[in-house]
């Protein structure tokens, strides 16, 4: 067990959830219970145990309940599916496997209506899910949902690649995967499905949205790489993880690294408050004002949901709640020096 | 060599090229030596022996000279890539090598303007054809483009991982596999920016449309299979194709498979040609009619293209153009038993 402790984050937004949490989780764990695809009692429990419902529920707090629970559904199985086949088990050293196995689901989600020949019980409730969305979600919705899925298992194979060889990336490639590899993009493509309103194409594809949807993924992963970082030293995993890639690839020591993450994320997240700042200035749809609040709730509401999950206590300790910071650890307006996300400096 | 000869194609679309080929051509092999990312003079013959230009000539014959230019830089790169990366090289059979390197190349097609730190050639010359879009298409455009070639990328990793076993996947995998390895997504995508004129997402990510643009990654994808069938022969590839798959997973000998695998394209084909139809009898956009045109004109362009480019001339020999067909070699109107595509044949 590692000695490097939380410290304040840096999330100026209004901590909420939806009033309707306790009804969504009940909704969904019977759902749960009725797709049944974990093996037994104890994977079960520990899927109920990543509080999905509560997870979303501070995502979306002003959702359509009913959304809100689809979207949870989600929640629930990526978190399973993350444990059992991305993060250990058979697949998580091996993209061979992994390749064939996630294609066949992604697949499978995009065509929910026919399953595929060899019923897995993962699949088959991802394709549950896909036409619970295909009913309340708008095709566009559903499509967004369905490339941000893709593009979340094309992270986590890079991922898989990089632990099956042992080699721990570097910063400027950790970035690039962890922007996909920790689940952000369909979790986020499902704050227009939960509010029941669709994004605008024009807005949605802008590039000041783009970075901004990128910057709240970023944040909200490299977020969870400081809240897991304790859990997945525990369980002896391959940590590959912000601290871990600052440590060996960049030479920081422990507490260094954990300063240098911080003043990362915390620049990262300066860029995105004065960024939507500006979009929000202008006169956009109803539906982006919605989204962008949404962005703002994903960041606060991911850290107000791991202080308090099983899954990652092992951490602070329960109770132990870091205090929130009231300004970034580095107030450095300039570009963090990472290639693949310089151009969210730019002028968008 | 193998002996199994080509049967004509059903494809009842007009054969036509756009009016300024030439002229796309010698711009477009001037860039080619502008970026320079081939590594010798013959991987440079090679790759202007794709004739790329003329290929999207064929699928954009009514297209703005600028944009179907931008896209052939795309056509040219993606046969180089395709060739040295994809089928060949060190990373054809290594899914942990190649994910990182593709990884790596779809972010920087993601953020062209900032280039990554190690410099590779053929990266530098994708992040001009993103730069490129970004300045002749709209930001929808460039999403959706981004999008589908991570997705090609996606099935080219999954190639990657049956090949690196050796295992031939069945049809069922197989066809899952194809809808992205081929290019298709990518090729596609460009058909809107290459017209100039953006398809409104409701009509784009409805069912029909979506299944359409499918069918015609299927069919084309399937095309090339049947001509590149001798040229994978002869190399000594791995042979990851229909019919080889047909051959050894169903059982099916050389030229049963042929016929098998007409049997199914015709059929899609049809579906296609039915499904298109009763969209087009709607009221739609003047894009979404103009991208509906643009699908028939990727099938029979990839075959008109086919048939003349040294790429693939091992297999009819040089002339020896199939006849094309009057009727489909299967006119049953059924689903085809493949379940990642059964939902074609859905009521949409």
């Amino acid at each position: 067990m590692t000695t490097v402790r939380l410290r304040p984050f840096y999330c100026p937004v209004e901590s909420r959830i939806h009033p309707d949490v306790d009804l969504i989780e009940e909704r969904a764990i019977a759902w749960l219970d009725r797709v049944r695809f974990y093996r037994d009692e104890t994977e079960r429990m520990r899927i109920v145990g990543t509080n999905s419902a509560e997870f979303y529920a501070r995502f979306a707090p002003d959702g359509i309940t009913e959304n809100v629970e689809a979207a949870a559904h989600w929640v629930y199985w990526g978190f399973a599916f993350d444990d059992a086949r991305c993060d250990s088990g058979e697949f998580a050293r091996s993209p061979h496997e992994f390749l064939v196995m996630a294609g066949k689901a992604q697949r499978a989600l995009e065509n929910p209506w026919h399953p595929p020949p060899d019923g897995d019980p993962m699949v088959l409730a991802l394709q549950d899910i896909g036409r619970t969305f295909a009913a309340c979600a708008t095709p566009v919705q559903v499509r967004r949902f369905a490339e941000a899925h893709r593009a979340w298992l094309f992270g986590v194979a890079w991922q898989i690649a990089c632990r099956g060889r042992g080699r721990m990336p570097d910063l400027a490639e950790y970035t690039a995967i962890r922007l996909n590899s920790a689940g952000g993009p369909p979790t986020l493509a499902m704050l227009e499905i939960a509010a029941g309103q669709e994004v605008p194409a024009a807005e949605m594809d802008s590039p000041a949205v783009r970075a901004l949807t990128e910057m709240t993924i970023l944040v909200a992963s490299w977020d969870n790489d400081l809240h897991s970082y304790g859990k997945e030293e525990d369980e002896g995993e391959t940590g590959i993880n912000l601290i871990n890639v600052l440590r060996a690839r960049h030479g920081l020591g422990a507490e260094e690294a954990v300063v240098r993450a911080y003043a990362l994320r915390d620049r990262v997240m300066n860029r995105f408050l004065r960024l939507r700042s500006e979009v929000a200035a202008k006169p956009v749809s109803a539906a982006l004002r919605t989204y962008l609040d949404g962005l703002g709730h994903a960041i606060r509401g991911n850290t107000d949901w791991a202080l308090r999950v099983p899954r990652y206590h092992g951490y602070t300790g329960p109770g132990e709640d870091p205090r929130w910071a009231d300004a970034p650890s580095d107030p450095c307006p300039d570009p963090v020096p990472i290639p693949a996300i310089t151009w969210w400096w730019d002028s968008l």
